[in-house]
């Protein structure tokens, strides 16, 4: 491979992109950001723009053009879905590139972005939650990662909703009260009213009015209500958040490893992380844990891979410092 | 009140509506069907179309017109929020019906399908579930009825999430193996492959894409599964199901009276009610369980009601015969 050859790992979420520009041996050249970069949620056009900001961004740090790169990485989330990568390809192209472009899942990147080793674990709980099992440097099983309706046990939707729930069944007394009630309430411009028809308070007709009125995921925008000085029922939902992403990891747990953990809800230490470690009991010894901002190293280390580079423990570390200072 | 004037108690459904046409004595002279009759879910002009189909099969069938009827009430769920009765009364006022014309709960009129006493409950699981408190005729206290995303504890919607539930998770080994996971499969017209994505059946990412393809409502479709020689899985859902009505009954209940069970859920004897009963513990001794088919015996019940006339038991026994008969 040439000196000159140019490797670039994107990091492409739903809401942000990050890109990150290595040469073969992985230093770090370049880093930038830029939108939305899935065209599952964001479409093809809005997603290659995201992808090209944060790639355009990434190459003007380091004075370089796309025609330099040889190995473009993108990971994000249900790439198989999304019916191959023509759809980025044409979009490159005219900026000169003719190299390899592959796709990888963003859980891998999350996994990489915290451990250099060919096998371990990651698990991500942010909006949705997911774990995978790695091996070779391969997802080799999954759990979760289901959805809204069906899964996402222990996510930051899941303890959202299970906020909503409560409240609705404080006010409408099938549940116990809870502080976590007025807090929705307002989330919701709402407020109690005194005033009853058909037995059941008006505001809770208002607020199952607006909860229905969005889309569902949104309820994720709770789940922060949970965390702050949580009475016994928001207690009660971090706790069982915690035991459920223990109980979707142990499903896929096998030999020990690294434990790559991203997203909010485990991101720092309190109950669900409590809860968590509790639930694996004697399994959690074998784990190594480390958390993760994202997948933007995870990706740069997958491209470092991809070219037939070294992307060992001391490239992790020198690419998580270097990266961390572009930010 | 002339001997001549005549009520018309309607029961309008998502799917079907039911027309009963009584005199002010109770006795019932007319009994009709028609298409949907909810104007949230089916719009003004279709609802309006599958009232006025049973209205007129009514009359037809006792050789009598709308300008004879002096009272109409037609029961239905959620009209506070449909906003007033015009949307009604200009469609039927070119038929010459110039009378009172009163909405009332769908679950009132369940309630007073089976029940005469002023005080009792009605306990609903069909595709939602909900439990009111009925006290001076009138709805004093509901339980639930908060839809799917937020409640419908125990109804048949939640019994075919748990089974979709279980599928999924069954398929990627986070929850137990059950009979359910190849009903469900070929709910949706598939089958197991034997192959693996990611370590992720490929069945299981075309079951997630099938299930996210239709509207969450229509996981009920799938309730029926559960009831066909359960295994442990279906086995549990059920009594959860159960348990789950027993606790919003519970958290309604007073004084002792009657409990009308009206949709398929509890209809039957079966794990459902066992494990609801069992749940009720005592509590249980202290109600007598009814149940209905619909709320078309009671919405003829209110409009004897609203009528001034005599809603006993007798008036009861007497509509249910009738109406039976007319069927």
């Amino acid at each position: 491979m040439s000196h000159e050859a140019l490797l670039l790992g994107i990091d492409a979420g739903g809401t942000t992109t990050r890109a990150v520009l290595t040469d073969a041996a992985g230093r770090c050249l370049g880093y930038g950001a830029g939108g939305r970069g899935n065209p599952i949620s964001a479409g093809p056009d809005r997603a290659a723009e995201g992808v090209l900001d944060a790639v355009r961004a990434a190459l003007a740090s380091a004075g370089r053009a796309l025609a330099d790169v040889s190995v473009v990485v993108p990971a994000m989330a249900g790439m198989r879905a999304a019916g191959g990568s023509e759809w980025l390809r044409k979009r490159l192209a005219p900026h000169g590139f003719g190299g390899v472009l592959r796709f990888e899942s963003d859980l891998l990147a999350t996994y990489f972005s915290g451990a250099a080793a060919d096998a371990g674990y990651a698990l991500v709980s942010g909006t949705g939650a997911c774990v995978i099992r790695v091996r070779d440097g391969r997802i080799d099983g999954t759990g979760d990662g289901l959805g809204w309706l069906l899964g996402d046990r222990g996510s930051g939707f899941w303890i959202g909703r299970a906020i909503a729930r409560a409240a609705v069944q404080d006010l409408d007394g099938t549940g116990p009260r809870t502080a976590l009630t007025d807090r929705v309430l307002a989330h919701y411009g709402l407020h109690r009213t005194g005033v009853r028809h058909d037995g059941r308070w008006q505001e809770l007709e208002l607020l199952v009015a607006a909860l229905y009125e969005h889309p569902p995921i949104e309820l994720a925008a709770l789940a922060p209500y949970a965390f702050e000085e949580p009475d016994a029922t928001a207690h009660e939902i971090l706790i069982t958040a915690g035991e459920q992403l223990a109980d979707t990891l142990s499903a896929v747990l096998r030999e020990p490893g690294p434990l790559v953990i991203g997203g909010g809800v485990l991101a720092r230490p309190g109950p669900v992380r409590e809860a968590f470690l509790a639930r694996l009991g004697a399994a959690a010894d074998a784990l190594e844990l480390r958390a993760v901002d994202d997948g933007a190293v995870g990706a740069a280390m997958l491209a470092i891979r991809a070219a037939g580079g070294v992307a060992d423990d001391a490239t992790l570390a020198r690419l998580t410092r270097a990266v961390a200072a572009f930010r």
